[in-house]
C-alpha cells in the first residue's frame, strides 16, 4: 500500500458492492470488481462499457471487473476486500476467500443478516464470514461490517449518505473509514461492531411489521370518509420495533442507544421508504395470505424473511437461557406468528410499550 | 364520579380536543366540549348538528358543546379537564382556568411544545399549566400530559393509536389512561412526564430537518439519470434527530430510551408522513429563503419553529451551565441557524454520528 491509496477487491458485484467503488475511486484507489457466479452478466457488461445494469449507470472508468475464475488474480496483493455479497451468499463468500487467500487480509462487508449459533446465540455476519473462511482452510482474517441507511443507488449517484463501519478494533474501523470517507460518504467508525450488525440485521425484520400496518389500510378500503388514513397504526410499529431492538441489543451488553442512531431508527426509516421487506409487508397487511405474498414475490430476495425465521429459531432458546424475555418483544413474535402462520392478524397493541 | 363513569370537560375544541372525545363518549363518560374564543364556528356546528368541521365528521351525538362564556357552568363538577390547545394557548388556558377553578380539578394536556425558565431550563408546558393556573389565582392542579403518534384525524376515525400519558405520579397516570384506553386507543401510563414532554415537543423541531432534506430533492432536480432519490440523507437526519432527543433526555436525567420509543421515533414518524412542520422543511430545502417560506404558511401554526427558537435561547445557557455540549447537538444547531437565518445551507454531516 502505497501512501494511502490501497488496492480494494470487491467480491460480489451486486449493487451494494459494486456502489462502494464511487467512493474507493474518488479517493483514488485502485478497485478490482469480481463477480460471483451470479454476477457473470454484470461483469460482462461492466468489462464492455463500464455499465452496470443492475445500477443503471456506469461505474467509474478505473474500475476493473474480473470474473470468478480469475479471482486469485484479482485478489493478489489486495489491502482489503469488500465482501458484496448479500446474506444468502456469506457461505459461499466464506468459502471462496477461505479457499483463495493465503494470507490474511482485511474483509469489511457490507451484507446486512444475523445467524443463528447451537444454542440461540445471536451471530454477527461478520463473526460468520470469519468463522467460514477459516473453515474453509483459509487464513484468520479480521471482518469488520458497513451498516447504516445506504439504499445503493443512492451511493452510486454520491448522494449525501451516513453509515457507520464497525470493527473489533476501533483503530481498525477508522482505517477502513479513512479509505472511504468522501465529502458525500460520510463514513464514522466504531468497535461496537455487535451492535451495529444486530441492530441493521433487526431492522429488516421490523420493517415488515410496518408493511403490514400500510397493507391494512388497503384492506381497510383506504382513508375514511372524513378522509382518515393509517400512520398513527404505522408510527406506533416503528417506534415498538426501535424499542425491541433497543431492548436486544441491551440484553445483550451491546449499546443500547444504537437503536435511536443510524443503525436502529436511521436504517429503519430508509427501509420503510423503499425496499422489497416492506413490499411483502403490504401484501400481508392487504389481506393476502403469507403463501400468496411470498408467490407474489418468488425469486426475490427477502432478508427480513430470514431474520424473523432465524429469531424464530433463537427466541425458545434464548428464553430459557433468560437473555431475553417474551413479554418485551410482542411484535418480534407477532412477525414470527405471521411468517410462520396463514395470514396477517391484527397487532396485538395492548401488548406494546409497557416497558416504561 | 359514578362507579367508573367519569364527566370530562374538554377546553379548547381544536382537532386533537376535540378527538378525544371518542375513546371518552364510548367509554360512557360524560363529555362536555368548551370552545375558546378562537371556536365559536366550531362550537356553534357541534351545538347545531355535531358535525365537527376541522374534523370534517360528526362528533358522537352526547357530546355537549359550550361556549366560551359558559365555562363556569361547564367545569362544574368535573372529575377532569382535557386542555385541548396547542402550544399557544396555553397561557391563555393557565389564565382561564386559574379564574375559573374553584377548587383542585385533574388536568391531562394534548399539547406539544416547551417552554424556557430564565436559566435556560427546558420547561414542559404541562409544568407551565400548572403555574399559570396557580398566577392566575386558581388552585393547585395536577397537570398530566398526553403524548405520542397520534394524528387527530385517525383518533376521531378510531382508527388504531397508542400514546402514552403521562402524570407526576403512576397512579395519576393509570386512572387517566383507564378513563381513555379503548380498543382502538391504546394509551400506556408512565410517570417519566419529563422524558415523555420533552420528546415529544423536540420531535417537531426535528421534523423540520427531515422536511429540509426531502426539499433538497427537488433543489437537486428530483431523481438523477439512473432514478437515484435522497433518502439516505432523510434517514440520516432522522437518526441523528432521535440522536439528539436521546441525549437530551439523558443529560436531564430523564430516561433516554423515550428516544427509541413512541413520544421520539414514534412521533417524529408521523410527523414526518404529514402534517405541517414537514411542509416547512420541504420549502427551505427546495431553496426558498426562510422569509419567503414564512410567507407561503403564514397564519399556520408551525410548533416546530416555535420549538427550534426557543431551543435557540436556552442553548447558550445551557452549555454555559454545562448541561449540554454543543458538539453532541449539531443538527439542532443547523436548524437554529437556520430558522434564524437566511435559508437551508447544506446539512454538517461530518459532525454527525460522532458520539459513538
Amino acid at each position: 500500500m502505497l501512501g494511502t491509496m490501497a488496492i480494494v477487491a470487491i467480491v460480489g458485484a451486486g449493487v451494494m458492492g459494486s456502489a462502494v467503488a464511487f467512493p474507493l475511486t474518488d479517493n483514488g484507489h485502485t478497485v478490482r470488481l469480481v463477480g460471483t457466479h451470479l454476477d457473470g452478466e454484470i461483469i460482462d457488461s461492466v468489462q464492455e462499457s463500464s455499465f452496470h445494469p443492475r445500477l443503471n449507470r456506469s461505474l467509474p472508468s478505473s474500475v476493473r471487473a474480473w470474473r470468478l475464475e480469475q479471482i486469485s488474480k484479482a485478489l493478489d496483493g489486495v489491502d482489503l476486500i469488500v465482501s458484496g455479497v448479500n446474506s444468502y451468499g456469506v457461505e459461499w463468500q466464506g468459502q471462496t476467500l477461505g479457499k483463495t487467500l493465503t494470507k490474511a487480509v482485511p474483509i469489511v462487508a457490507i451484507t446486512k443478516g444475523l445467524e443463528i449459533d447451537g444454542d440461540g446465540s445471536l451471530l454477527s455476519l461478520t463473526t460468520k464470514l470469519e468463522r467460514d473462511i477459516r473453515s474453509a482452510g483459509g487464513p484468520k482474517c479480521e471482518v469488520s461490517g458497513i451498516g447504516g441507511p445506504c439504499i445503493a443507488g443512492e451511493l452510486a449517484g454520491r448522494r449525501q449518505s451516513c453509515v457507520l463501519v464497525g470493527s473489533q478494533s476501533l483503530e481498525r474501523a477508522s482505517w477502513i473509514a479513512g479509505l472511504l470517507r468522501t465529502d458525500y460518504y460520510h463514513i464514522q467508525p466504531t468497535e461496537k461492531i455487535f451492535a451495529l450488525e444486530i441492530g441493521v440485521a433487526l431492522k429488516n425484520a421490523y420493517t415488515l411489521g410496518v408493511g403490514i400496518a400500510s397493507g391494512m389500510l388497503e384492506r381497510e378500503g383506504g382513508e375514511d370518509e372524513a378522509g382518515a388514513l393509517m400512520f398513527n397504526l404505522q408510527a406506533a410499529v416503528f417506534a415498538q420495533g426501535t424499542s425491541e431492538i433497543r431492548y436486544v441489543l441491551g440484553a445483550h451488553g451491546a449499546p443500547e442507544h444504537f437503536a435511536a442512531s443510524l443503525p436502529g431508527a436511521g436504517d429503519y426509516y430508509v427501509t420503510v421508504m423503499g425496499g422489497r421487506n416492506i413490499k411483502l409487508g403490504r401484501l400481508l397487511g392487504s389481506g393476502l395470505s403469507t403463501a400468496e405474498a411470498f408467490r407474489k414475490l418468488e425469486g426475490i430476495t427477502l432478508e427480513g424473511v430470514s431474520i424473523v425465521r432465524a429469531m424464530g429459531r433463537a427466541l425458545p432458546k434464548l428464553y430459557e437461557r433468560d437473555v431475553l424475555k417474551p413479554e418485551r418483544l410482542p411484535l418480534l413474535e407477532y412477525l414470527i406468528a405471521t411468517i410462520e402462520g396463514e395470514r396477517a392478524e391484527p397487532f396485538p397493541l395492548e401488548r406494546f410499550f409497557v416497558d416504561l
